[in-house]
């Protein structure tokens, strides 16, 4: 079997060749939109949630072409949320994967125009290309993992947590579980939807997902604390500057280790469970933790 | 037969009944987020788009639970879009309705997020409860109104024309056919939709929506001239301060008038040609003109 690095690569290059023909072509006017959705969608990145969602609609024989229409939409939605992240009201940030970032790029207003169309341009493709039964499932998963009760609601608590009376270890794993896992956690499930897996098989996928997604998050924490910025492309060691809750900030490097092992651990045991064999997305869960940028 | 004053009156509160039902409950964690989706989308309006969606389906025997499904999506794209024009990097406006806009009252990041919030929950809506082989031409008739092609084309082109050589006149039909008229006209076409309208009566609809909402932007820079803040419940007289392109502006006054009138008769003679009786639709159009909010 190929390497998990040759696998990554192509899965990458494949999807990214698919998100370029999927979006619309730089010159269509006006050409400064189509410019700045293009540029941050088309910006590199690990193309995780994508391949995730090939990958699960390959062990269950689903149809290549329909996984990646849904793959590229995801990366859009991907791509619209790290715009909106970066903006000066939200993290105030310049740098994305070694590029300035969209406002910084082309102006807060397109910055906010370009995430806008990005995400009415991912249900669209979508709709636009695939078989009409199975397009209500997928919006609906989808939009409750990147809606106010997955990706929005865990912005929303990452900005504001401070001002509510909760408990910081509770509402830190409703910010990871819900900003980061939700989407990774959906990326597999509709994959195995368009090809038709059955509802045991999305459960231990959706549980295994979120494992999968809290590992990630807590790695990127400690990337965060421990990483170089040169190899990550952004700026670091923000979390502690503003005061965002992190798995380090609150247990500690040594137990965000162990607690991003556990989750590691967790996500393989769903996923050794599936009825088809699912050795990549296992050894996915592993390589996660070892990743360095 | 009931006045088009009842006929507006009734169908506003029946599509504000729903879509107060179809948007999360404000106490939903986290509450912040679903208070600002709601303060927005609940904040009044003339409900025209919504309207033409209800009366368009209902004149085809559509179903109209269905139709009120969509009329709120469409409501709350139209909310969503409000949002984020109304925000400091865009038009930069604090009141909206005679209350303060979304970033004056939750902040800015908030106003962002729940802009995002609605642009996703719509989709879901839609895709919820539709029967599903409607779900896609929908999907597609929408996001193309609401997308670079549309809606959010008419604001880059709104924002930016003046660094771009094109000719004022061209660009200004542009701007209002994208900006406004073409989800005023997705709303007639979604409503047929709904209702199995044929190709031809699709295409009537479109063309007469076109002229509709042409005929309503004009109206709306007229009152941005001629109105009484009071009465439209926004800072007025931005227009000009603000160097955009209206028709009054660049044909001046009378004849903005003139081309409203001439764009509401081409848009009645669509809804005449129409193999039902859209008696409600040519009032609409002929009651735009005389609009004072």
């Amino acid at each position: 079997m190929e390497s998990l690095n040759s696998f990554l690569k192509y899965n990458k290059q494949l999807v990214e060749k698919w998100i370029d023909k999927y979006l619309p072509p730089e010159k269509s006017f006006p050409p400064v939109i189509h410019q700045a959705m293009r540029y941050s969608t088309l910006a590199g990145g690990k193309r995780l949630r994508a391949t995730l969602v090939v990958e699960a609609s390959r062990i269950y024989s689903g149809n290549q072409q329909h996984a990646l229409a849904v793959a590229s939409a995801i990366e859009m939605l991907h791509a619209y949320s790290l715009i909106h992240d970066d903006l000066p009201a939200m993290d105030d940030d310049d740098l994305r994967r070694g590029q300035l970032t969209s406002h910084k790029k082309f102006g807060e207003d397109l910055a906010i125009l370009a995430g806008d169309a990005l995400c009415t341009y991912a249900w669209q493709l979508i709709s636009d290309h695939l078989p009409a039964d199975k397009v209500p499932l997928i919006i609906k998963v989808l939009g409750r993992a990147v809606g106010t009760d997955g990706m929005i609601g865990g912005q929303v608590a990452d900005m504001h947590w401070h001002q509510w009376s909760v408990n910081e270890y509770k509402i830190l794993r409703y910010i990871h579980s819900r900003k980061t896992a939700a989407l990774i956690s959906a990326s597999l499930v509709c994959g195995a939807i368009i090809a038709d897996a059955g509802e045991n098989e999305l459960k231990k996928l959706t549980q295994g997902g979120i494992y999968l997604g809290m590992e990630f998050q807590i790695v990127d924490d400690l990337l965060d604390e421990l990483g170089d910025e040169n190899v990550v492309g952004k700026k670091l060691h923000k979390d502690q500057d503003e005061n965002k809750l992190t798995y380090p900030g609150i247990y500690g490097i040594e137990s965000a280790k162990i607690m991003a092992e556990k989750y590691a651990q967790k996500a393989i045991t769903c996923f050794s469970q599936l009825s088809v064999n699912s050795s990549r997305i296992i050894e996915i869960a592993q390589y996660i933790l070892t990743r360095n940028k």
